[in-house]
């Protein structure tokens, strides 16, 4: 029987493997372990596990270290963290209770890129695991098949001593035929990666794991609890035309992205309008293909009516909805839809190759150029830098959009100086607001500057072109002044 | 004939190509021409042309744009930029009168990273060449073999309308035999980079050209202006020690350094001095490797003694002495000596394949692990960014050295906001300054700031422990205070 036809076919757990309860489980984990979880996008997340630790949490003394994927769901960065079992947390969370357990410091948090987490959790460079706990769709013997993400999977499995496996009756066994694994020899002597198209497979449809460490298979029958997306409002609108007016001419005018136009979105709300504003657009007819990390509500559409020959990610970050749909017919979209480990999803090589125009979103921008994706007032985490970083670095061209006011439109998104930098001026081409495109590819920083100036709101544009015009009568490349710099986010 | 033995053994000038005066060739530039040079590592650039072109700048109204390999000699970035004719500059210059005129403004200047240059040539996204003029040991019908660096000359002479050759007799021929040159196809549809070692060759030691783009070949007959290292100062010697001392921990302890350590070094002289400590150290028995963007002098004693199995890089970054101990024998550097272009030596997909510690100085880094490799409090260019954007976000490990003071002492290069941060805090791995190492992997950002102070000029500790003190008083994630943030800056 093949991988996937066992998968398919077979039992989701066969009699031979250790089943457990979760609080079992949970039992097998030491006080003061370190966690190597998945879940990338908000799903993909072991639940009963992280459940039964928290439901330990008053009679253990419990300091856990976990590192995820990435994003992951409730169990963990809402109900584990809202007991104080989490000591440390590695790379990305997004929740409430998770973003203030780090901004209070009592969690310690550190934000990494994605594409080289694997290698750092795999040869011990941020953390040294002791137990893996992934959710699956089924299991057997030195083998598992991912559920709706497969992230860092691959890597953890490898890194940590043991293994606990949740199997998720929830989640369709059909969620393998999206899957293709791959695992990379270690540095210095790894192969290239022979993906040469966003649909193309190289793996299999499951991870392999050594059968002495698996400690434990949980079974479990609930969903992830689905993102969240608010509607897009207006501005999202907006930008969406915006941004689908530079697409339309880039296709016309780069031969790489005429080629085959490859787009990556990030995650969100705004990713996800700006995605569904594909469909039934003139694009929908340019062989677009997508390369991301998260597939979102916005690409099914455009999946169903053809306007997407092939999209990659390692994440199917859908709402309720969209999970309703995607499980009713996987058939429908698995033969166009992959979902890698995120070092393949997200590996720099792969996004030059590939031609990627990733559009990621932003907390802000200066007028320079340089971008803020994680902190407020240089402090204050929201999320974390995520896929990100490794879009933005090496994409053919990188664009960032975002809205240009934000709380009620009584602070500008566009500052004179970003509080905190998560991707420089050297490696952003383009921004997009709701008040047009500011292109700054081939400009210098007080070109860039003008440019920035006239995509911010009309409200705050003559303040900004003051402290250019202070800034720039001093000397200097890129003219700032330290004194003003931040006059606005104090 | 092989490529090879046409450029050791024929004429650097077949009779049938159009030998030109420098003066010549100069009058076939447009007065607003944009040109794409050669060099890189301060070497292997055009000298007569850009003379030729400053001689006529009286006469001539001259509003140029250059785009380099990187950073050139004092043809381009001295004297035609001293005669106001270069208008834009493109991506990295190395000379105070190009940096004064970076930032008094009278020139354009923008800074972009390496790897991606090439492609921001070749598909017109930074500028749209007119004219390559790029220096050569020899040229026939369609090749060029380049002199002392590759850079971005493969690209350039593709992107280009037409092509000015300079071929200078002072360069040996023999630097032929250090090339190896490909192409790479356009994105979407480019393969894998083949290159699985420092040493491996997969290409040829020429640079292809359409014959019908060359105007003029000029002759020339002098050397490359010698790079100035310093004499290594006491700190750098002690830097030197603190690094020599992490990497042979990391040898031992990390399989992918353990298998073959791949070292890549900032240019300058701080660089250099990291490279000739290596040699005589245990280091020198590791089996190390070197995958960077230039060869300077440190790494010559080392390939002598037999310390270094292969070294790959674009530039051969020399001083006299260098210059004059490689060109007396370079065959017995040239087996073990690769010059590749600067999209390949430089490729994200290499670097992360070959398992790269990357080993890169700074201008300041911030408690919290910003680096700013480039400007002075925020506003005033020093050289650029060049190669270590590329080579801090996709190293294996990723190490930024620099003294903790500046000035005379009297300025700490730890700082507690970067004023520009050239790389994020997500990508630093390890700082070494003169007072120790501090290993930032694993830590969250108050972590960081522990470690980083504990590395600053003893004499500034108490004030940046006061300022990380009054910082976490609030709560935030990395815990800044925005009134003060510069106040050392000011």
């Amino acid at each position: 029987m093949t991988a996937l036809s066992t998968v398919l076919d077979g039992e989701r757990v066969p009699p031979d493997l250790p089943e457990r309860s979760a609080a079992a489980a949970a039992e097998t984990v030491a006080d003061d372990a370190t966690l190597a979880v998945s879940g990338f996008g908000s799903v993909g997340y072991p639940k009963a596990t992280p459940e039964a630790l928290a439901a330990a949490a008053d009679d253990r003394s419990l300091s856990l270290t976990v590192v995820s994927g990435g994003s992951t769901g409730p169990p963990i960065d809402t109900t584990l963290v809202e007991t104080g079992a989490v000591a440390r947390r590695f790379p990305y969370q997004a929740t409430p209770q998770a973003r203030r357990a780090a901004n209070e410091r009592t969690m310690g948090f550190a934000d990494r890129g994605i594409a080289g987490l694997s290698d750092e959790v795999r040869f011990g460079r941020l953390v040294d695991p002791d137990v893996a706990v992934v959710e699956a769709v089924g299991v057997g013997n030195g083998w598992l098949a991912p559920s709706t993400s497969i992230g860092q999977t691959p890597a953890y499995v490898r890194a940590a001593d043991e293994l606990i496996v949740e199997v998720n009756a929830a989640q369709p066994r059909a969620l393998a035929r999206f899957h293709d694994v791959i695992v990379r020899d270690p540095s210095p002597n790894r192969e290239p990666l022979a993906v040469t198209a966003p649909g193309e497979r190289v793996g299999e449809p499951v991870v392999r794991f050594d059968p002495a460490k698996l400690r434990a298979v949980v079974r479990t029958d609930r969903r992830d609890d689905p993102y969240e997306f608010r509607d897009p409002t207006a501005t999202d609108r907006t930008i969406a035309d915006h941004l689908l007016e530079f697409l339309e001419t880039e296709i016309r005018r780069d031969p790489v992205v005429g080629a085959a136009p490859t787009l990556q979105f990030g995650v969100g709300s705004l990713g996800n309008a700006l995605m569904g504003a594909l469909s039934g657009s003139p694009l929908a007819d340019a062989g677009l293909r997508y390369y991301g990390e998260v597939i979102q509500d916005g690409l099914l559409d455009l999946l169903d009516e053809g306007g997407l020959s092939a999209a990659s990610a390692t994440s199917l970050a859908l709402s309720e909805a969209g999970q309703d749909r995607l499980f009713a017919e996987p058939e429908r979209y698995a033969d166009r839809v992959v979902l890698r480990p995120s070092d393949v999803s997200n590996a720099p090589a792969l996004i030059d190759r590939l031609g990627v125009v990733a559009v990621n979103s932003a907390v802000g921008v200066d007028i320079y150029g340089h971008v803020n994706s994680t902190h407020v007032r240089g402090s204050r985490l929201l999320n974390g830098v995520g896929g990100s970083v490794d879009f933005n670095r090496n994409a053919h061209c990188t664009v960032v959009t975002l809205p240009s006011t934000a709380g009620d439109g009584d602070l500008s998104t566009v500052v004179p100086m970003a509080t905190h930098v998560d991707h420089t001026e050297h490696d952003t081409d383009v921004i997009v607001t709701e008040h047009g495109v500011a292109d700054l590819r081939g400009t210098t920083p007080t070109e860039r500057a003008e440019r920035v100036i006239a995509v911010a709101d009309p409200a705050f544009r003559a303040d900004l072109r003051r402290y250019l015009d202070r800034a720039r009568k001093a000397t200097g490349h890129v003219p700032h002044d330290l004194e003003r710099a931040f006059d606005w986010q104090r």
